[in-house]
């Protein structure tokens, strides 16, 4: 008998670029070696304690939904945690969501119907494009270069990619994969050309702490388009807890925060512990969030540094994020990437990295570039960055 | 200056029902009345200890992202958990979810693309409605009739439905909104005309355990229609903890299973506590759902009995779930729920049920009709129907 097919979309939407190599990594652990995994952005810091003794003090025996526009006590947290930015939110203007990944979904449907565009810069977070396949979003890219250091293209350039049927533009900031930090005046550029235009901005700030240069900000500052901006958030990063799943979604656009809440409301609410969890932190955020900054900004001079020594390694210095995004002298990244997992090891050791091809949008893009995520202490990523560069040396197809 | 213009689908999705009714409801309570609320399925019953004790167990540190596809130990506790009802599954036949709610999206767009159809039962969950407008997928509704007792419509009118667009079926067991519990040969149709047509059937089993007649059982059972069945589910009901946020999806079509796990890596994973917490209550199900079966039972006799007396009332017997559904000799259920929050009280007390009109696709149907759920005590719920006959006795637009 006859099976009955799949829809197109759940072909054409894309497996998460570091599952291929899944088998491979671990095959290499059953042969006895230890792979030190930079290919994620899963942290390694503690949790803040307070969240768990908070979950470990819910008194409750029912553990009922939560209101969709989020527990009160949990958005008063993050009404608090906002404040500190210079940004004054009403409850109205936030919805709790599950991490930062169902805000960029509920933004984008928010947004744009099926056959509507939206600009992303590339290099770009991969799931957007998973997002726009399973929207029928078109996403249309703006691509940064390595050589410029990432700086925003001319005016002209971003203009030409804006048609009746662009809806939005998408800033990650700071930007995961570049570990780019926007400037005050690409931000402003950015937000005049989306008034010019009568787009959204969803400004994506996950990373919002983690940058090591100027003050954390928010982009929701910019009050002169307060119809315009979409801020998604997550607390995934910042208090190195990806595995809470909680995030939000926020605008002064009351027509985008109805039909975001009515998106919620479909699916009801985000976990109940751990918006309870979440308020010591977001209540006193600074606290958690500093040493966080200072140990990151520790790493990443360790991994930039040793990059930049490598002959024939094009490196940008991250200004924000834990990510840094560097071309190899290689045929292939993916092949380098499988090389060090399946043929190369030192001293029962290597390196898991993240090639970059699955995160442009152009075809050809990102072929000898990977990216690291640097979430390993000073002294692993040391040794990781030895390996690598030996690994290099070993690989048989260089470029120069 | 012009503010950008949300998606049509963000102004197309439609309201939670009760959502209207909300600022009534807390105005009822600022005057001191107090509200038996039968309005949402969110149990009154207390979580199984277990699951806190196991959370609050918790030791590591960190809080990482789960394995999209599942936390390794939460995986082998749902194979035990279906293994009860004669069910066999590997670990690449489930894919856990942000509970049913995420299930449900993840099959709808795994199974049809923008335009296509998918046949459900009316009245029905709402929240199918709300993702259908998110995917772009077209709901084709066969209507239940009260007066049939909700029974499966003659082959002829289900096929007649049925286009070359139409991707499945969803059948949602025991039923939400109806009470109905699908008979064996029902549920036999339903499966030869998918195979007949080649259709997907999504089988919401959120309730399996709440039924009054026969044992529990999973449409998984069913292996002549392995390629076709997509199995969604949820602890929430069965463990009266709606928060927890964790249901999964489980099909043993793994084209299906590669869809969604690849919709499942954009937004990652999830809750890590909730995964672990839940592993006592899957591997000792019975334990747990068996006096919440008892519970429910008594619940139903008191709610149907209580209508089945009042005059003018047509209801239903359900054999599962823990919703009843009434038609009301009114003009319009909307009106009396108004009615009965904003202007009677009896005692102080009052009622909020849910209007169905929004439970149908099609236009004018269930205009008269309330959905009832017992989520509340025995005595309460006496109670609430002692309430609700004096607010039908005292409206003023009745029509019998």
């Amino acid at each position: 008998m006859e099976s009955p097919k799949i829809s197109n979309r759940g072909n054409d939407v894309i497996a998460s670029p570091i599952r291929k190599f899944l088998p491979f990594m671990q095959d290499a652990e059953k042969r006895g070696i230890s792979v030190f995994k930079l290919n994620t952005g899963d942290p390694d810091l503690e949790v803040p304690s307070e969240f768990f003794k908070k979950v470990n003090a819910y008194e409750s025996k029912n553990l009922p939904y939560a209101p969709s526009p989020g527990i009160p006590v949990h958005i008063a947290a993050w009404q608090k945690y906002y404040k500190q930015f210079g940004v004054d939110i009403e409850p109205k203007h936030i919805i709790p969501t599950v991490g930062c990944a169902e805000a960029i979904l509920l933004a984008l449907m928010a947004v744009a119907d099926i056959d509507d565009e939206i600009l992303v810069f590339e290099p770009l977070y991969v799931s957007y494009k998973s997002f726009s396949v399973m929207t029928g979003i078109k996403l249309v890219p703006v691509t940064l270069k390595t050589a410029d250091d990432f700086v925003l293209p001319s005016m002209a350039e971003i203009e030409s990619k804006i048609s009746p049927k662009t809806k939005a533009i998408v800033i990650i900031n700071p930007d995961n994969p570049t570990g780019k930090l926007w400037s005050e005046d690409e931000l402003s550029s950015l937000i005049a050309i989306a008034q010019k235009h009568n787009l959204f901005v969803i400004a994506d700030e996950t990373y919002r702490e983690i940058r090591f240069q100027g003050a954390a900000s928010c982009l929701l500052t910019h009050t002169e388009a307060k119809d315009n901006i979409i801020l998604v958030d997550s607390v995934s990063k910042r208090y190195s807890m990806p595995g809470a799943r909680v995030g939000c979604l926020v605008s002064y656009n009351l027509e985008v925060m109805n039909a975001v809440l009515k998106f919620a409301q479909a699916r009801l609410s985000v976990g109940t512990l751990e918006q309870y969890g979440l308020i010591p932190l977001l209540e006193d955020s600074k606290k958690y969030t500093d040493p966080v900054k200072v140990e990151y900004e520790k790493r990443r001079d360790v991994v930039y540094n040793a990059l930049r020594a490598m002959p024939g390694v094009v490196v940008s210095r991250p200004l924000g994020a834990f990510y840094i995004y560097a071309a190899l002298p290689v045929d292939s990244a993916e092949n380098f990437v499988k090389f060090m997992i399946s043929e190369f090891s030192d001293n029962n050791q290597t390196v898991m990295v993240s090639p970059m091809k699955d995160f442009y949008i152009t075809e050809g893009l990102g072929t000898n570039e990977i990216r690291i995520a640097y979430v390993l202490n000073t002294d692993a990523l040391t040794r990781s960055m030895e390996i690598l560069q030996k690994g290099l040396n070993a690989y048989p197809r260089k470029t120069n």
